[in-house]
């Protein structure tokens, strides 16, 4: 394949004074992501310059002041430049307003450059929330914050691990308004694209699995009656609509079910519930895949990790299976 | 070591519309649950002969009529028989309310025979809550009927695998009632009794994780305030009396940080949470110890599986772990 037949991806720097720089810099280590994309960072170039530092790397750092002009060398990461830090204000493993300020700025370039198809995907790093809301930007995370930017307020999210995947009828809001949450077209409009998305993948008739929201999905009214009141309705709505959605199941065992592989992806009632299962096979593995937005957006699964920042030793696993998913995803299907 | 000197174990046949009695028998094919325990089954011995024909087994059964007649001979399963069922009436795979009621007799003998010391630990095998309620019995499952037949209000339930242990706050109660449940006093007296449990396996200075109730822990009150106004304050409690307690941390990779060996034990603070952590480890594989009981009790952490009932195709593995830590807790520390 040629290089410039691969899909374009943008991927955000995420939180400067977490991991987010030297995560990048490491999984460009290796020219193996080269064969699936063309690789955009949007960050800042100093930053990333300090990262190489950090973790021995040889590569270069490449500023660019418009993304046209990159031309995708491995030995090199091509950063469209925002030079929105101030390296000598920056504390490492600190909770900042400018790396939240910063942050924002690169989510939002990248989102206007696959909003205009100037990417074919985009990838983010990991973000603080409390210095983004520092910086005067009140989102629940990337999700809510790329729902706002691509006027997409029906965005949810999708944990991916190898063949696991898992989507969320509400995610970070908290137990009390998750409970709230649990009604019958949400769980409907998440049973829709997460069946689009795995269309997307490649699988023809995929199999989607609910949970109950109570111990052992209610076992029958005995634990509540959510089940019945919301979740078996959404269930049979989905199944007119040509959905193949079965359900609910226990919340405890419809995962583990999922993995061994006897559905494509189950959906979990809300996020710890979800995010619980899918992160024992390994916090540094899980990929995030937001369902809903008019662009292809990925990210990792894990935070900025501010105790590692600075040290080189975090673990560039998930940025670089979010980078591999965002390639497919946006590679054309013949 | 003489076999005299191993712990009597109770071993309740549980619901036999379900796989139960073909697990015992499964269980027992091998002498090596004999080198660790003298096993004394209490259930329905023409059950149990029905049970060798769906396992092809070779093994003998020996119907008792008292606990102090058995031998423990490795080939013979000895049955404290309470001849509560009629095998002609008796569907496999149905809710029956005779099972219910045989297999709620079973755990009250069984519970006898531990609390005057008759026997060193029992185990239960998997009851069918609705068949129990169909008979009258109207518990939320073993756990709440120990806690009643001990005399023992503060019960709760500890699932281990392998090291990964997990405590729980609530079990048998829907959602919102769970979060009703997440009260300073209730997650002390867990941590209490987590740590009692850990010091009774060997651990001297147990290391307890505790999660929060919110999505992150709340982050930082973004996501409910639960953590602030109520676990963080019992964590603190804890510490002052002594217990190596610390979080409250993401209920989403807390369980994983404790199997990778970070902490000896974490608290969830509602079934699912915890629960869907330690069944991803594999169904078949957890074990379910009660604390907070005058007795030592292990469970099978699966259900009656109605679908496989007479197939000899179920999994003991779980009950044999069960039957393992339940020898372990009843063997004296020297």
């Amino acid at each position: 394949m040629r290089s410039d037949s691969l899909p374009l991806v943008a991927i955000t720097m995420g939180d400067a004074a977490g991991t987010g720089p030297e995560l990048i810099v490491k999984a460009f280590a290796s020219a193996a992501l080269h064969n699936l994309c063309r690789p955009l960072i949007v960050g800042d170039a100093a930053t990333l310059e300090r990262a190489l530092g950090f973790t021995r790397s040889s590569l270069k750092i490449r500023a660019l002041s418009a993304p046209d002009t990159a031309v995708f060398e491995p030995d090199t990461l091509e950063v469209l430049d925002l030079k929105n830090l101030d390296l000598a204000r920056l504390k490492l493993g600190k909770v900042d307003a400018m790396a939240g300020k910063a942050a924002y700025e690169y989510i939002k370039v990248a989102t206007e450059l696959a909003l205009t198809r100037r990417v074919g995907a985009m990838v983010t790093s990991a973000i603080n929330k409390e210095a983004l809301n520092l910086a005067g930007y009140h989102y629940d995370g990337h999700t809510g914050l790329l729902a706002e930017l691509c006027a997409a307020p029906d965005a949810t999210m999708m944990l991916a691990v190898d063949n696991l995947r898992v989507s969320h009828v509400s995610t970070h809001v908290s137990l009390r308004e998750a409970i709230e949450r649990v009604q019958p077209e949400r769980i409907v409009r998440v049973l829709r694209l997460t069946h689009k998305a795995l269309r997307n993948l490649g699988i023809v008739a995929p199999r989607l699995a609910v949970a109950g929201l109570n111990p052992h999905a209610g076992e029958h009214g005995l634990f509540g009656n959510e089940e019945e009141q919301f979740i078996a309705p959404a269930i049979a709505q989905a199944r007119r609509l040509g959905i193949d959605a079965s359900g609910p199941f226990p919340g405890d065992t419809v995962f583990f079910r999922a993995m061994q592989g006897e559905f494509d992806a189950a959906v979990a009632m809300y996020h710890d519930q979800g995010h619980a299962a899918v992160k024992m096979l390994g916090i540094w593995r899980g990929v995030n895949v937001t369902l809903g937005l008019p662009i292809i957006r990925t990210s990792v699964e894990h935070g900025t990790n501010f105790d590692l920042a600075g040290t080189g030793r975090s673990d560039p696993r998930s940025l670089v299976e979010a980078i591999k998913l965002a390639a497919t995803m946006a590679t054309p299907r013949t």
